[in-house]
């Protein structure tokens, strides 16, 4: 049975918080994307502690992911290993868009050369993320040259809430771990979170985590 | 001086959950639309309630939308009224797009003939809201047009965490009120409401607004 982790909404509030300072010093932002739904909350509590006194909001513009875990498809090859690591050999995945970069808005060119954060939750097979970071790449790349500038102009990094240590099945770019621009707030094993935002009841939610802190 | 009140995040979890089966029962939304960034957070959490069970979870387009309130231009007609007064008069607002809907992922037409929530935190002057209203109206009807179908077929409403029981500058449909297709969680007075994700100590605040409560 998976272990059930329990975090709270002040518990996301102050992970938030504590990676802020590393954000604002080794990063630096110019803006957010936050990956809908999950990264709406971390999102929104980052940009308060991302600002900083006499400069604007640090700009966040959403975009919406879907994560389809598909069936495996039928095989004709024979049983040689059980069916289930087959199964999880064949699983496709495929993300699909909801909303993507309003670009009536925001120009592409607006982030050449800028570095830009990406915002989840959390990092569990990685799908989504390597998903989210290609796409965005590949179109600032296209924008980039445009304007007659080289590709990989922009800096592109990683937050997210909790990394799972786990086989992941998205990969991101080496030098994005190795720069520092992956960040993780918390490091967890193959644990199922349960976020404060999908509690049906908010003070059991927090009474399980406290027992869980016990 | 401006009373402060204290909100925290489970306060406002409580809030989408009191609201969601009104929603729910009365509006039956097919897609919310969040007013970056303080509509993520309530979104978020609402789509968790709003949520029926062999159903899939209510999409969420965000939109960013940013508010100058302009300085009040210099005037030649006499001091007759209050200076204060006339500020507050001539002072002009204007709305900015940051995000606005992304029409490679979402057809308009999706939208026409449905129910869509617009949500956000808080509604103060009603400027923002107004200009969300409007406008979303505009580009859905526009879309009916060219599928040759009449205006106001798509039903738009409002969810807001706080309404503000003060003069508005910005109007919303009177039948949006009248049909019940405006919907705060809560009525306060002229307060300065502090949200939890603006909270540089998220445990002073949790104190401070527990204190309120005595």
């Amino acid at each position: 049975m998976v272990q059930k982790t329990y975090v709270t909404y002040n518990e996301v509030h102050k992970l938030c918080q504590a990676s802020a300072e590393k954000i604002l010093n080794e990063f630096q932002p110019n803006l957010m994307i936050a990956i809908g739904g999950g990264g709406y909350v971390p999102a929104r509590i980052l940009r308060s502690f991302l600002k900083r006194p006499g400069n604007p909001n640090i700009p966040i513009q959403a975009i919406g992911l879907s994560l389809y875990e598909q069936l495996p498809v039928a095989s004709n090859t024979g049983p040689t290993t059980p069916a289930i690591e087959k199964d999880v050999e064949q699983m496709g995945t495929r993300v699909t868009r909801t909303q993507w970069l309003d670009l009536s808005s925001l120009s592409m060119s607006n982030l050449v050369g800028k570095n830009v954060l990406i915002v989840d939750e959390v990092d569990d097979t990685r799908t989504t993320l390597e998903y989210a970071v290609k796409e965005l790449t590949k179109d600032v790349d296209e924008a980039a040259a445009k304007m007659g500038m080289p590709a990989g102009e922009t800096k592109f990094g990683v937050f997210v809430l909790h990394n799972k240590n786990k086989e992941k099945k998205g990969k991101i770019p080496g030098n994005m771990v190795s720069e520092g621009r992956y960040m993780a707030a918390e490091e967890v094993g193959d644990v199922w979170i349960c976020y404060p935002w999908e509690a049906t009841d908010i003070d059991e939610h927090d009474r399980l985590a406290a027992e869980q802190k016990k």
